[in-house]
């Protein structure tokens, strides 16, 4: 597998445009991603209740072949109603119109302000003056990413290559999230073309499995939004044996869909907002999956640990705390914790028992951008990793600071 | 039933003292806690699987006749292996040796440092010298609720009197916690003392339904600390008829039980660190208790709505985004929301539908200290509240500056 810098628009018979409609002041608002021959689709949707109209009318068409995606940002028309329904219904029907297809072969993501409804004119007209636009291009690619942009330092786009089956196989992505607009909600945005040839059925495990392991294994602040969606669209044209089974092929197609997730998620996290440190927190030897899930993710989530980073202050303690109300399974007395950065490495805990450590060596490991914390258990072999940040003032002030 | 600001030597045949013993470098730092008549006991212990071990010294005793309680502060006995068990075990023998009893009828807790063995030294000069000034005063049981904080910056105290069966029962207690000390455990602990005559069964059932709408409804910052203890003792000396069932006795006293609770409950959270706010979120029309209850507690730690407090920000959205991320059933179309302070109520979501609100009326509002979020749901006739505070930059100081 080779990873590389591209995005939607390297996969072969996906076009892409990112265009300034007016939604926002000035800057770009609206992605229009194109799948020229339609294709098989596969998406996650938030798991929030509470959930947008353009989430509620993706997960009643994804399944569908795709042949378009309407993308705004400046507005998530969520708790919007009976009319932000018919909104995004109206959105989806407009770029079909264009396209010409149904709506129902169209799928439609907004984020941004919520309570509010869409400008429908505006929302028309961007899809008018943007949908003659998408393009084949490595730079369209790139201005959709920017286009789906809220708090976003820079845009998130990844590629990557594989063989399956004797064939070149092609998977792109961009994304956009994590943590929060003032006054508004944050949203984790993710789009993924690929010219594998591959069924509905299998494609929709392989996100679901990969998913699981990354986009839902990231925190900033931990909460989750009412427009989050990862979706991805395989239009088949690179000709290998389709899949439709598990076996090599699965496996291999997967591995990159995975490293794409991975890589994109990563993105999202090291951009949160006010975020001075990105962590990844590794459980080991747990006795299931799902336990090594939760012990790990309550690390990334707990405000305390958050803060310690943020302090460079080596407080194992405060992981063992997180690691001890995550409802996750395992012994304390067989907890081995280390702190690991591109300075080096350093044992904190050894099966239970806190170790002296070096405070020197700590605080130049903890003086990284990029900080690991490898969790080893000792009930199983069972093993997960999660994401998150520092908990900084600059997050307080974004959130906080109403005029800001 | 009247509340006072007495403490636990406002009970009959409970005596107190709060003592400097060296454990912190000036502050008082241990509090003894002596019942004259060996007394019922019942106790709530922290969920964390990180237990300190003065919290499996009690879970192991509690439910036995307690004469004394010895509490520390400076140093949490938590992650302190073998020689952690011992201490504590020690502490309760060195107790019970001057008291006169066994060590099975003496609990013990700690508060502060973790992964530090006791200065063993330190603790049974310190209850020497302690154990001779406990007295029945009011003085002293402010003194013992003074020693046993940590970053409170106010001792947390209060009483009850109420009827019984005609008998006079008064209830008393002090607290601490919660919210973090740099870079330690925070720990909320809470000692309660009655007169009242009850068994130990109803007693344990009292007080376990006491803190599940209390103590385990209020959060600073969503971490639950390896020491969390909630102790009751009861010595029968107000000679009411015994209360071992349920009833109108068991009612009364309950009700009392709960208002000293929630009171104290209350104090820790407004003494949260870095807090400038109060917020009390209620939930009422769920279909289950514990669906409300979910649902208050997802609000009062959404990271993202203590932020919008902290700005006075009427942030309605984050309101129901975490309502939505609860794992509490609900519709979202049938959420009624007001905010509301002394300085008046304000709707901003009818049923479901946004309002367009008076941002001047929600910033008076919100300038207030105490602010309730009330959501009314649609489902059932079910209620909960939950306390938490804002999020703020002092908190992220308190907890991320290494060295302040």
């Amino acid at each position: 597998m080779i990873l590389k810098n591209g995005s939607v628009t390297s996969v072969n018979g996906f076009k892409a445009a990112g265009n300034a409609v007016g939604l926002k002041k000035i800057k770009k608002d609206m992605a229009i991603i194109i799948s020229e021959v339609p294709s098989v689709s596969a998406g996650c949707f938030t798991t929030n209740l509470v959930k947008a109209a353009p989430v509620l009318w993706d997960m009643e068409h994804i399944g569908n072949m795709i042949s378009g995606i309407a993308v705004n940002s400046g507005n998530a028309n969520a708790c919007t109603g009976k009319q932000g329904l018919k909104d995004a219904e109206d959105t989806a029907a407009h770029l079909a119109s264009l396209i010409g297809c149904e709506k129902e072969n169209v799928l439609v993501c907004s984020t941004g302000v919520i309570g509010v409804n869409l400008d429908m004119d505006k929302i028309k007209n961007g899809i008018d003056i943007t949908y003659p636009l998408v393009n084949d291009s490595e730079e369209s690619g790139l201005l959709a990413a920017e286009a789906i942009m809220t708090t976003d330092t820079y845009a998130k786009h990844i590629s990557a290559e594989i063989e399956i089956g004797g064939k070149k196989v092609t998977i792109g992505g961009i994304a956009k999230g994590c943590g929060m607009i003032n006054p508004n909600m944050a949203t984790m945005l993710c789009f993924i073309t690929t010219d594998c040839a591959i069924t509905s059925e299998m494609l929709d495990k392989a996100l679901k499995e990969c998913v699981a392991d990354t986009f839902n294994m990231i925190t900033v602040d931990g909460d989750t939004s009412t427009n989050d969606t990862v979706l991805v669209l395989a239009n088949g044209l690179a000709q290998n044996k389709e899949i439709s089974s598990e076996g090599n092929d699965y496996d291999a197609f997967k591995e990159a869909l995975f490293a794409i997730n991975r890589e994109l998620a990563i993105k999202c996290v090291d951009d949160g907002e006010g975020a001075t440190k990105l962590m990844e927190v590794t459980v080991t030897g747990a006795v299931t999956k799902a336990d090594a899930r939760k012990i790990a993710s309550s690390v990334t989530s707990s405000n305390l640990f958050k803060a310690a980073l943020f302090g460079e202050d080596a407080n194992w303690g405060r992981v063992l705390c997180a690691m001890g109300y995550s409802g996750g399974a395992f012994d304390p007395m067989g907890v081995t914790i280390h702190f690991r950065s591109d300075s080096g490495s350093i044992m904190l805990m050894d099966n239970g028992t806190p170790i002296v450590f070096d405070e020197e060596l700590a605080s130049r490991i903890l003086s990284e951008h990029k900080i690991y914390v490898d969790i080893t258990l000792s009930e199983g072999s069972e093993a997960a990793t999660a994401w998150g940040c520092d908990l900084t003032y600059d997050y307080v002030k974004i959130n906080g600071d109403y005029r800001s």
